[in-house]
């Protein structure tokens, strides 16, 4: 039986055979359903050995970001549904409070286990009680900035937390931080923070494990370790190639990243203003060809949101035509800089926001449903959706030209119907009035597609509706929402929130200009979707093309 | 004259003496204006030294947070503008790209100089240009995540980049972090990153400080040095007080932040499960006396806003009553741990969003206008805005038996208006239907005073109006919005941006439930407000009870 409470009866010996079981369990969901595989197959004996040596019945650990978490799933009774891993009926790829007592938060995004650890400390001192506070993290999120703050208030209060650090020597791809790369820089690092640093042991060894385990729960105050891990380890394929195997796929859908990247790459060599910046996502977002073509021109800033929007409104002033790409659900931590450091002084900083919308199977922290509320909140911000790869990569185009900031945002997979390319012009979309008796505006490929097989549904019922993407979200085209008006009834449909959306800047646009007529808008009624495919959270969100249409026939037929 | 230009040329004695004449330039505006007195005191021998050793036509400066750079606004030719300091008149107390070739970047937020330099690094890298780039930076904003992540960066890439650290020891209170405490601990920090670190040098004593700016210019890599500064330096009721005159203020008007500290005080002694938490605003933010009383319950994060909410939201999952108290415009730092630290598994996190709407004096950088927006689009959040100092009161005592998210917010300055003081109930309005012509929504003080003002004019014009503070801005009261829409027109006022705001929530229902009659909207069109009075900046939004009674009357009678 694979559960944390028998492990401390075993032996090395024994401890290999479950962590081998594990390892088999975790190759088997991943090849399976995707998933984190590689930086799983990585922390294997490392989690086996905290269970073995910390009592997770009173002790706390967390694991940063949860790209980790899977053996902790296995050994908190969740063998079964881990067979699930990542689908609706079964466990979440990251750590998750509902799941489990042993999940103690809902994470997704990097480096907030040593604040959340600092907390718990706090906790434990003012309640008076006693017991050990783990923080596991990653070397990629190590270096990301909100695990600096945490480490300068617990070095401030002493509080004593075990630092736990996985070093793979990569984030997603490679942290290329020297920091992390040596007993010797991490000695001195921690040292200058007032934390007991005691050097590392390999990661994959029950014995030096348990002993620097001990030396770590002995100590006072704050102590740091390091475990050296392997990512990959145990499956060939992810060994030799980490990174593709970070995170592996079921499907291989074609995405808009790949379309990104193409279009970037070709137009840099026509430009050579052009710079990519990516936050520890070369792949994800389709950056690898630029990154190998034009190293020069291309920046890694690890998993760094808000440097790397910093980073390009400073090289935007320089000149330069920063191109930065991340996902929809990351950018978010860079919220106050593309306020600050890009709208107020109009830097030319070019968004390509991916992961817009639904983003399948790693659920609630991962969906990309805020970034038109966020990005159409920003002063000086123009917001474009296009409806399809040759609708992207003009809009790349048009980026190079546009001076101002700028967010292009895309889903995760191709979803183009029929090409009408037309312009690309600010405020202005592709619709001719016509005598339909319903126009839909969308947000970009998905809705598009959506709506596109709404129409068809609502011709069957003998209801003339037209589509029109809204290219440009912001600025909206006032002409053509106060034509689609005075002709009928309008429906807006967009894969993202209401509050401060596209289908709320049509609806105050109706009320101040006093706009008549039906208007009906669509959007994602609850952010908060589990680990699922796209299709089903489309269905759990009435965002389907029959339940569009039927919303749409009702508020007509009202 | 004072003028970079000349420093050049002057000996050590009349640098001092130029020195002498900028430091009484900034006594005298800061005593007229109010600013930033302390922090700027401190610097003034450095930033001379600064411009008397490197050459700013070509070389690039750039002053973190822009708390200190008076001396440089005064030395780059703006000595007249300077006695104006912070009105609308005069100049920002903040860089500010309109004003000056020489100001590179609008600033106002901490840690965002060394991302700028590391974009200006790369930039010059490119163009293959030659020339220096210093950092100047405070130890405050120096132990803020985003400098970490752009250390790493710059440590990866061996850009030469001269960071200058003016340590005064202090945040704008205190930072207690050792890490800036010696020359030795920062020699380990700098030297782990793989940045040389030339040590500690006198920042009042000009010869002390060119010699070491030359050898920072002889490095060929990434170089850090230490200019130990004195906080009020030259003004004897700041030195002896320097979080205090941090900033000056020229008037006393009474503060909602000192209602809140108070409330909290005096509940923290019947519930000792209640902590407070600042992000290094203890007094700003009225929490003085609590830091005093509840030493072993108060938490200073630093300059961390991000760190500060995920930490709280560990206290909050170990049973404790976390209440962070943050200005509007820093919570931005903080959007993306609201969603999904907060928000995602309902940690009961109390934000007390200090500095909501208009903020006097500070600029474009301080302005808390996008708080209602960004609040509103989180899931499970809710959010209040009390009209008085009781309401307030009655909010805190709410807030510590209220178990989800909850985002209380409030403007500066108290702007009680006549007490109509009701219970405090989640999604319910002070509205008892009655016969007026139009109901005015409020959302908060400052608009309910402004509202109560302009139903006097209404009333002058013989046209009956009754105004309702919406104390819970989120969820809103749909029964009171029926109502009021069934009796007349409805007119919303909110002191944040349109997108996402309150407003666009009422208009938004109007849609859905098809409520018929007039509804006008009232918010900041423009939320980039450069320094000045709130008064003036209201007049220049048409937030003031005349013009809003004007539109009212215009929109009433259309």
């Amino acid at each position: 039986m694979i559960d944390y409470k028998v492990l401390k009866h075993l032996n090395i010996n024994e401890l290999h055979a479950v962590a081998d079981e594990i390892r088999k369990e975790i190759i088997d969901a991943c090849l399976k359903n995707g998933g984190h595989l590689a930086s799983n197959l990585g922390v294997v004996e490392l989690t086996v050995a905290l269970y073995g040596c910390f009592d997770i019945e009173k002790d706390k650990i967390v694991f940063d970001v949860g790209h980790q978490c899977y053996t902790h799933k296995i050994l908190t009774g969740r063998l079964n549904e881990f067979k699930n891993l990542r689908r609706s009926n079964g466990v979440s790829g990251f750590p998750k409070v509902s799941e489990s007592v042993y999940d103690l938060f809902s994470t997704g995004h990097a480096s907030t286990s040593l604040s959340l650890c600092s907390g718990l400390a706090k906790a434990r001192e003012l309640s008076g009680e006693s017991y050990e506070i783990v923080a596991v993290i990653g070397d990629g999120s190590f270096l990301c900035g909100q695990t600096f703050e945490a480490l300068c208030d617990i070095s401030r209060r002493k509080d004593k937390v075990i630092i736990v650090l996985n070093d793979n020597g990569m984030t997603i791809s490679s942290t290329g931080a020297e920091l992390t790369s040596s007993d010797e820089r991490l000695g001195k690092f921690f040292s200058s923070l007032g934390i007991e640093y005691l050097g590392s042991a390999d990661g994959h060894d029950f014995s030096k494990l348990f002993d620097i385990f001990k030396k770590a729960k002995d100590n006072d105050g704050p102590v740091a370790l390091r475990a050296v891990t392997e990512k990959g380890k145990g499956y060939a394929p992810s060994v030799k190639h980490p990174e593709k195997f970070h995170s592996v796929g079921v499907a291989l859908r074609e995405t808009y990243s790949s379309v990104f990247g193409k279009a970037l790459t070709e137009l840099a060599v026509k430009d050579d203003k052009i710079a990519a910046i990516t936050a520890a996502m070369t792949g994800g977002v389709g950056l690898l060809d630029f990154s190998k073509n034009y190293p020069e021109r291309f920046f890694d800033a690890g998993i760094c949101e808000a440097h790397a929007v910093t980073f390009a409104a400073a090289l935007a002033k320089s000149g330069y035509k920063p191109f930065v790409a991340i996902y929809s659900t990351f950018l978010q931590r860079a919220y106050d800089q593309l306020i600050v450091d890009v709208c107020l002084d109009e830097r030319p900083v070019r968004l390509f926001v991916d992961h817009t919308g639904a983003v399948d199977y790693d659920g609630e922290t991962h969906q990309g449903f805020y970034a038109y509320s966020y990005l159409l909140s920003m002063p000086n911000m123009t917001v474009a959706a296009p409806k399809s790869k040759t609708e992207l990569k003009m809009l790349v185009e048009f980026a190079a030209k546009f001076d101002k900031p700028l967010a292009v945002c895309y889903p995760k997979y191709v979803e183009d119907t029929a090409e009408h390319v037309g312009k690309i012009a600010v405020g202005e979309w592709e619709y001719t009035p016509d005598s339909a008796d319903i126009t839909i505006f969308t947000t970009g490929a998905r809705t598009y597609r959506l709506a596109v097989e709404a129409y068809e549904l609502l011709r069957q019922k003998g209801i003339r509706a037209q589509v029109v993407n809204a290219l440009f979200i912001k600025p909206i085209d006032v002409k053509a929402v106060k034509k689609a008006a005075e002709q009928g009834m309008v429906v807006t449909i967009e894969d993202g929130i209401e509050n401060g959306g596209f289908g709320q800047s049509i609806i105050a646009l109706y009320n101040k200009e006093n706009l008549k007529g039906k208007l009906l808008t669509v959007s994602v009624e609850d952010p908060l979707q589990k680990q699922a495919s796209i299709e089903e959270m489309e269905n759990n969100l009435g965002l389907n093309a029959k339940s569009l249409a039927e919303k749409i026939i009702k508020a007509y037929e009202a």
